[in-house]
């Protein structure tokens, strides 16, 4: 694997079919699988780490973001990168914030309203990606649902040439969504931050049982949720894929997602669910624990 | 030359060095020079004709805009294209505004702070022709200065691999920029349209001379344009080619840019400034009447 840190030199080393999997390092096994897949897809894996200023709302919670960039490549070369793309803040922003890419009422609703800015700081810099490196493939995580839809949206409006490719969550062996923040989850709090996963289980057996409308599938969750009482619920949606629009019934690919705080930690989860097939995406579970808590 | 009206269709016609000339179709000496240029740089050369509503501020205007299918076509072929990029309005936004890319501080001032959303519109769209054809090479006429910066700072700060060439601006014979607007100024207008012009040319004289003070440029402006009642200056400016930021003095390449409104006409025109070597690009002139008054 090499290390590159402007546009040019990634581009020059890349060759064939190009996948791209964005990332802000501090890697884990959900981004793993990510390049695992695009390993097994492509001619060239790129992986990218960068600590994106842009989609941060705090100063303090960009510069308290975990960083380890030894770590980060070890463990995307034995995943199977070509590339790693470490561009410093100044190659991404040599003028600052002066081009700002939005993606509109995607952006808006859920993650969006509780984080003002971030999905511009988000479509921004992957336009940048997308423009500068120029994959033919492009790997994200469902488990940032709405991150999904965004790139979506913004690879749909502006036409570039890429393939997006929205990878299953990786979840621990019980079933909480894998985070770098999951660290910061004390034993006392683990329970109740299980909460999350398992009412969307539920939803994914309803689901996988018919139920289509909306109202029932937040219900669902909503009541299992209000067993959990160290939980601060912040949202409870059913949206499109697609678009991150919400909608009364599932007709087309959607997630159900949930976002709540507890012990001070902000948690976000969802599920998948494809009507055309008529079966929900729970994700994949560890067996053993992740290398976030010190394995390798 | 051929004709395709999607960005997949022309990507898979394109090879080698790929040179793109936007448009908005209705063709004249200046789009050709722009399109001959590309044809003496590039393998493959493509003009792209679309009539952007995103950067029309009134529907009327949009409407009324002069398109000739047949006419450009016949043009672009004799003038050296080998693709022409006809998109529809629903391939080029199926979700209409939804993504917008805004190059901030660029497109204020001067012709932003005059047509508000303007430049959103001409940077999306540009974007989207970036990321969709891949061009190698983009030419952009030096008229429309101000764009000329937005579409540099798009590129600088999105990254895309597209050098950005900034073409002279071709003149009619008796010195007024080309513009398909000029078949609206009737015969007693004409010597009022020409001011703009002259007071340009007086300006390229002084900077030739050693003159770098904007202060003093403009004034050289002003006076000249007050000899002409019949004109309503909209504004006289000096700003940096990079970033169409205002300067005091050019010590980087400049232009000074002039906007005003004659007989219900509005009219712009700019000298590009290059004090590496001394010189004002005053632009080239057609030795006989434009193809917009009915020539071929």
């Amino acid at each position: 694997m090499k290390t590159v840190s402007t546009f040019n030199g990634a581009r020059e080393l890349a060759d064939g079919r190009v996948g791209l999997v964005p990332t802000m390092g501090y890697l884990h096994e959900g981004h793993l699988s990510l390049i695992e897949t695009a390993r097994s897809e492509n001619d060239t894996v790129v992986v990218s780490v960068f600590v994106n200023p842009m989609q941060f709302g705090q100063q303090k919670d960009l510069e308290t973001y975990p960083r380890d960039a030894g770590r980060d490549s070890a463990l995307a070369s034995d995943a199977g990168a070509d590339i790693m793309f470490t561009p410093s803040v100044e190659h991404m922003y040599p003028f600052q914030h002066r081009t700002v890419v939005s993606v509109g009422t995607v952006a808006e609703g859920m993650e969006g309203a509780h984080r003002p800015g971030h999905f511009d700081g988000v479509a921004t810099v992957v336009a940048k990606l997308f423009a500068g490196l120029q994959p033919d493939v492009a790997y994200f995580g469902r488990k940032d649902a709405q991150q999904l839809a965004v790139v979506r949206a913004l690879v749909a409006d502006l036409a570039f040439p890429v393939s997006v490719r929205g990878i299953s969550t990786v979840r621990e062996a019980d079933g909480l969504a894998l985070s770098s923040r999951n660290v910061k989850i004390d034993e006392t709090n683990r329970a109740t931050a299980l909460s999350l996963s398992t009412s969307l289980m539920l939803v994914a057996d309803a689901f996988e049982a018919g139920e289509r409308k909306s109202r029932v599938l937040r219900d669902i969750v909503r009541q299992s949720l209000a067993l959990s009482q160290q939980l601060a619920v912040d949202h409870v949606e059913v949206a499109r894929s697609a678009d991150a629009r919400t909608v009364d019934a599932i007709d087309a690919e959607a997630f159900v997602a949930v976002a709540g705080t507890v012990g001070g930690v902000r948690l976000i989860d969802n599920v998948t669910l494809d009507p055309s097939t008529g079966t929900a995406d729970r994700g994949t579970r560890l067996t053993r624990p992740s290398i976030l808590y010190g394995g390798s």
